[in-house]
């Protein structure tokens, strides 16, 4: 199972990193194939200063050796090896009227002493954090993540979405990150479903990845915008970095696993800005994607 | 001591603002004051859109109530009441040239049931982050530093200057925050230092801060910079942001005892940037800077 989802994130980083380019019309992706000590390494894919993507990365990596110490904890088990791969890609377009989008597709596997395989999960999931509220957008979206998932089990949107909005959750601020799209974690075998079903599952989703986003890059992408429009998608892009800074797992397990740092904060925005007590004013449309922040809504 | 202390805060905190503003020329501080649920507040002043200045705060708080249970599994005890105020200062100016300084001078009580005071300690200390190395300033800061510890105890100095390398780490990044100063925790009563001692001290190095910043501000806030070395500027500022996001003790006391966030996150640049693996040209100013904090160095 480990390599065969490996070849896969392989094989979907180079559709995406293909298509990104043909959409951006002018910046290429530069690669970096990276090792770590511990074991394993990846290939960074990142992109800049494109027609379209102001920053993006779309990165895999495959690691393994003895599970850290720290990490240990967070499992709530002792001395194991492991081995964790996965697809993970955020892309910061330059134009506020576009969504930026985070993605991940990943497997882990555990092992005892004697190299036996004693548990195994995938998760993953795809959300889209918009600076200006198309609902058309938002709409689309969840209506791929609700299809990919409807293929599998008719309680997996409904589910996956909901634990989207718990886990995108930027607590310090009450709001979440974004809108949302799908969040998954700890597939294991069950009754209903086992490590090919996930499998299945997990691609199909990953597979549903650019039907979800390209399209409604293709819409807004030549949207005339305001210096004012570019500040807050700024000022909203400090938000994201919050999130990953203080509450993302994922970067956590990059950090404390001894992870690539360039390839982890690859995700962290280009152009960032904080001010302090930010308030957008009464009835405009920023104060609208706040309220729809502070309460998630069902968009499908 | 409470009390005497919060006093002091509230006067050291009219006399370093009215001291910038002048430094300023241009802006003043706006004053916020607020109250916490569960007990206490605050009188946040925040500074913004200066000559010198681009962003900074200079806040008290006294906040009181039952310890929050994160915060009792942080200081291994249980259920208890608790005190703490402190002013905090952090001040990113707009000239490249001018280094961001960070201060804070706190005192913390936590009470028994009957409500006696159980244990009592002062902590601290000011440390500064140039984006461009002039010598003679870093040499003056510690010197200020080193001034105000000499006149309470020799050994103070040498460890707390070292107590600061160590506690504005970078872990992630291998590297400093910035070339430090002091800092100093749990200080608490013993055999040579009672709590009068302890006030004594603390508010020497409270006093010296106007004296060991000021005078580097004045030397460089007129200097000429380019557009790349504002750009080194924003991109270091980013360290700065995930050092305050991911290690800092300080903003994590305020999230988990739910303080003010925009009186906590106050600390953040105005306007950052990240870029992918980005690297300084060998023989330049921007690593012979990078060189220093990964190694720091003695600068008395």
């Amino acid at each position: 199972m480990k390599d065969k989802f490996y070849q896969y994130i392989e094989d979907l980083q180079n559709t995406i990193t293909a298509t990104l380019e043909k959409v951006d019309g002018k910046a290429k992706f530069k690669e970096d194939i990276w090792e770590r000590p511990e074991g394993g390494g990846g290939r960074t894919r990142v992109i800049s200063g494109g027609n379209v993507f102001e920053k993006g990365g779309v990165n895999i990596s495959g690691v393994h050796g003895p599970l850290p110490e720290t990490m240990q904890k967070y499992f709530g088990v002792k001395e194991a090896d492991f081995f964790a791969c996965g697809l993970s890609l955020v892309l910061h377009p330059k134009n506020p009227m576009v969504p930026t989008v985070h993605a991940n597709w990943r497997y882990f596997e555990m092992y005892d002493k004697s190299g036996n395989i004693v548990n195994s999960w995938f998760g993953g999931g795809q959300d889209l954090t918009p600076y200006y509220l198309f609902d058309e957008d938002a709409k689309h979206f969840h209506q791929i993540c609700n299809r990919a998932c409807d293929k599998h089990n008719l309680e997996f949107y409904p589910k996956y979405k909901k634990q989207c909005d718990t886990y995108f959750w930027n607590a310090h601020r009450n709001e979440a990150r974004g809108i949302g799209g799908l969040f998954f974690d700890r597939c294991s075998e069950n009754t209903e479903m086992n490590m090919q079903n996930w499998y299945n599952f997990v691609t199909e989703v990953g597979n549903s990845f650019l039907e979800a986003y390209v399209p409604i890059v293709e819409r807004r992408k030549d949207l005339h915008y305001t210096k004012e429009q570019r500040d807050w998608q700024e000022i909203r892009r400090g938000r994201y970095v919050e999130f990953n800074l203080i509450h993302d797992k994922g970067t956590l397990f990059g950090l404390k696993t001894n992870g690539r740092i360039e390839s982890i904060l690859m995700s962290l925005p280009p152009h960032v800005q904080w001010h302090y007590n930010h308030t957008p004013e009464a009835g405009s449309e920023e104060e609208r994607l706040l309220e729809i922040l502070k309460n998630p809504k069902d968009w499908v």
